[in-house]
């Protein structure tokens, strides 16, 4: 983890990769996100889909547990060499993360990350905001006409 | 679920409530977001938060949760009735869910949602777009001076 100052607006970042499995799927679906596209094969295959795919939330926590992993790695690599490591507040930042393609079992999706924003506070001596965009949306079905 | 022509742009919704233990953070952390403050009291008790608190994004995903729940609850109201239910895609919408304040070991969150804006798809004969907004961010350490 670099200090706030080594953060650059345009940084980029490929954070690792990850295949999700059938199982992997309706697991956290059942917990989470129980819709039918998650949870069993032949609904999915009836559904707008057309086949078992991930929770969009299930995709961007992986983001999290990836980045994660990579950071321990990074600030153990920081400690081996005697550099100094700069914490983190637990919120990590997004850009454009839309959910724009589904994620189906067995699909490898690979992991990236872009600094959209980054500034000092004045409200929190010490400490530095970097922004990142995160966008939602959800089709819904219209009225038969 | 009603239609997209009876989605309003304001459209309020009390979504449900959650109380969220030590050992769920847990779980969720070891899982997702291991991090010290996520993971252990005495890490977290030292960390600038002051005490174990949630994940961020088991924040987030419980809301996904309640609201399946609470939709499952409307469609069966709806069919009891004979009343048409409308399909919805996979992914929801938010407003403004910036993590603004820790959420700590037994406490208790109330969901609510609006809808920011709704709109036809040409492209998408059928189904309408009802858009929301995530904000998220992430304090980063300065260097000390």
């Amino acid at each position: 983890m670099k200090y706030f100052e080594d953060v650059r607006v345009g940084d980029k970042l490929v954070v690792g990769r990850h295949t999700f499995t059938a199982e992997e799927i309706k697991s956290f679906a059942e917990r989470f996100d129980p819709q039918p596209f998650h949870l069993d094969e032949a609904a999915a295959a009836r559904s707008q889909f057309g086949a078992l795919c991930a929770s969009g939330w299930h995709t961007a926590v992986m983001w999290m547990r990836l980045r994660m992993d990579q950071m321990r790695l990074e600030v153990e690599a920081q400690r081996a060499r005697g550099e100094p490591v700069a914490q983190l507040g637990p919120s990590p930042g997004f850009r454009q993360l839309q959910w724009r393609k589904p994620v189906y079992a067995g699909d490898t999706i690979t992991y990236a990350s872009e600094v959209l924003e980054s500034r000092a506070l004045n409200s929190r001596p010490g400490w530095g905001l970097v922004l990142i965009s995160f966008i939602g949306s959800a089709f819904v079905e219209r009225r038969p006409q």
